[in-house]
């Protein structure tokens, strides 16, 4: 069987390259970046250029958009720019060519002031007066606390990704993202770092069932965070969904 | 006492028309537009411009930011400039200028699909084959299902307020707003159109509550439609936070 055609936005990116080395060889992946990804075929454009980017959606079943400023904090033009128009630019591209799905790098950051602001996360992870409850009162996709440009961006790419589903019928999972780190372990985290801890492998399984979810899954919001003792995000709905079952855990 | 200052982006508008007429005595208003407004101290800028629009908003205590490309089916360049870069730049100048709270008039269109594609409403509104079940599950400010450009627009500018509120404390309530007619009156119209209806009056009422709703309030999405027989939009949240009591109903 023809492996499915996968492009990856952002794929010479930390994310990008942690997914890339794990499930290189189940799709044929294609890369588009503002640098080629070594060993693939590249497509070397910046996404805020809808025109650049077509030749590269062109011929793909699934689109994996990771490409972004990452920056949580980043300012207003560039998020604008990259996180915003660029978004935009990958969904069109990808409903002109008759792509089936993408798969959208949203983030935790779209409830990212929860644990600043609300009860009971707020005493445990930033005053440090008070145990977390067990069990832990989980969130679920339909919370929405945005703690940046970056994460309101995020937001913005859930609800075009919902429209699209909606209006033209192309699927689009959106994954909020938690802590993906270029040293892989938890060591020397906080809670809330060890809260929002997603290995590399579990990183790498969340995309791969994003990418094989089946067709009727058509649109969702889940979380994507190790099986962290301390996690408050919900994947729960990410195991029922697209058989999300992450194996690592960054302990207490 | 001196009456409080409020800008009104889109003054010349149909809704800016509407509110003014009513509560233009109560307020020192100040029109922000691409035209000016009949007997009001008028700024003539581009939303679109965030240094243009800077002087309409020095010294303001309240924005009213209905400027907008009002079509529910814009094409995306026209939100892009008008509902997206146009609402950042509002809220943006609105916290330069220490600005105490924007009201920002965001659309039943965030949830706008939920009538076409979801049961109950799909039944009774669209196939027309079931009632609606009584009583009608009303829906919350969770809730999201954009049917256009312009209602991913909206969602957000709801996105923007929650984050202005909790970095910088900008209060801003969000007004999903219903439908809003030149001609005041909702004889002709199907069961859609009469769950959505929101008269004049009550126009005029959900802004004024909003304007002078209390501080504590902060951050709020809610909806703006008359007391309409068949509404399935949550207005009981509206009621508690800031006041909202519509006298009008579309009837069945």
């Amino acid at each position: 069987m023809a492996k499915r055609k996968v492009l990856i936005t952002g794929m010479a990116g930390r994310i990008g390259r942690v997914i890339t080395e794990r499930i290189g060889d189940k799709y044929e992946l294609t890369s588009l970046d503002v640098k080629p990804a070594d060993g693939y075929r590249s497509h070397v454009a910046d996404i805020s250029d809808l025109d650049a980017i077509r030749p590269a959606v062109e011929g793909q079943q699934t689109v994996v958009h990771l490409a972004a400023d990452p920056r949580a904090d980043a300012p207003w033009y560039s998020i604008h720019k990259n996180d915003i128009v660029g978004t935009y630019n990958v969904m069109e591209a990808s409903r002109q060519a008759g792509v089936e799905r993408v798969v959208f790098a949203s983030s935790n950051h779209v409830v990212g002031y929860l644990p600043m602001k609300d009860e009971p996360y707020l005493a445990y992870f930033e005053r440090r007066d008070a145990d977390l409850p067990d069990p832990v009162p989980m969130i679920t996709a339909e919370a929405h606390r945005p703690d940046g440009y970056y994460a309101v961006a995020k937001a913005f790419g859930e609800s075009l990704g919902s429209y699209y589903w909606d209006a033209f019928g192309l699927s689009c999972i959106a994954l909020r993202i938690g802590g993906v780190h270029d040293i892989d372990s938890p060591e020397g985290m906080g809670p809330l770092g060890r809260s929002l801890y997603l290995s590399h492998n579990d990183a790498a399984h969340l995309v791969d069932c994003a990418i094989a979810a089946p067709a009727s899954v058509g649109f969702a919001v889940v979380y994507g965070v190790s099986n962290n003792t301390l996690r408050f995000h919900d994947i729960e709905t990410a195991a029922e969904l697209i058989g999300y079952h992450p194996q690592d855990n960054a302990g207490t």
